[in-house]
């Protein structure tokens, strides 16, 4: 059988892809798939659909960090409610692509997503955005220059719309082909479909 | 320890509901945690707390029942797109109270939700509340005469203040004390927590 391969739509302002990037790797490894994570801008996602952040509704922010909680505690992993939230994530996506023409996309993503998620950093700073490169053996001043490249901030808008031409509303997204997968807590139907338990 | 309980807030219009409806007791029993079974009505959730349904983002909605069908596989249950939708729910809502003042609380959910959201019933009439009620054991017509009645009228509306009141936004709703859980997908969470695996 050919190798499948999950696309993970992923934007560092998010909770619940923090909580799933943690995790994803392991899962496409256990899966036997391909990963390919790749930077989308989800309040752009949110303008073209209609939808809107979970804090949106008044008792569903209020619900949510002690959700993001119980998530962190049940895969083991840290999280500290940020200090600015939400915040603008463009800069460090940007980053992730330019990681991305690196080969460092996840070391990267993953690296960002520790500092907003349970670092405390503000990630729409350039200093944070070069630590987080420096995390994952990159060369932080490079990368913020490569940041601001028109084709990468083109890329970027790219994959944001053309993850919304495929379906998705939301984050974090996974495709396998045309399935479209939302949330991390749809990472255990996720690896079912790549196993081949749930049919298409 | 004290045996702990879960409210189990449903709503058969529901479709996350029905999917946690099915698993809910076989969860409370492998955890030794007691349930109550407790109807509200979701759409005055959504008008106190200003959310709505999934179906209100197109995009999500035309998501939904794939994602749905796919839980289905996953538990092992049947489902079927139903033909109205969404439907009116108050009714079976009102004799589920009813049902519940006879013991019959759990059985009288799961036959409507299961006409519902499996056999394609239109639970909005009193013929198809009339047949789960007996499909629960339950004397149709007696029942349907009590869902009329005012005190059954006015538990349903104190259940869904109290719910609102309590933090609930959406639906299924759990509560385990003063914990909430929210979702079908949280049902994993839930059983950690009953079993001392999350922190509170």
């Amino acid at each position: 059988m050919e190798q499948r391969n999950i696309e993970f739509f992923w934007d560092a302002a998010s909770p619940y892809t923090y909580l799933a990037a943690t995790q994803i790797e392991a899962l496409a490894a256990r899966a036997g798939a391909g990963l390919q994570w790749r930077p989308f801008l989800l309040g752009k996602v949110f303008e073209a659909t209609g939808n809107s952040m979970p804090a949106a509704v008044p008792a569903k922010g209020k619900h949510l960090f002690c959700d993001v909680q119980r998530w962190a505690r049940h895969y083991g992993v840290p999280v500290a409610f940020p200090k600015i939230f939400p915040v603008n994530s463009v800069l460090a996506l940007r980053a992730g692509i330019a990681a991305g023409a690196q080969g460092k996309s996840a070391a990267f993503a993953l690296a960002v997503m520790r500092a907003y998620w349970a670092e405390g950093a503000d990630i729409s700073q350039p200093a944070s955005v070069s630590a987080a490169a420096s995390a994952a053996g990159l060369d932080g001043a490079a990368l913020l220059a490569q940041a601001q490249e028109q084709p990468v901030k083109d890329q970027l808008r790219a994959n944001t719309e053309e993850a919304v031409r495929r379906g998705a509303f939301g984050a974090p997204t996974f495709f396998v082909g045309e399935q479209m997968f939302w949330g991390n807590d749809r990472l255990v139907l996720l690896e079912e479909f790549l196993r081949g338990k749930l049919a298409a």
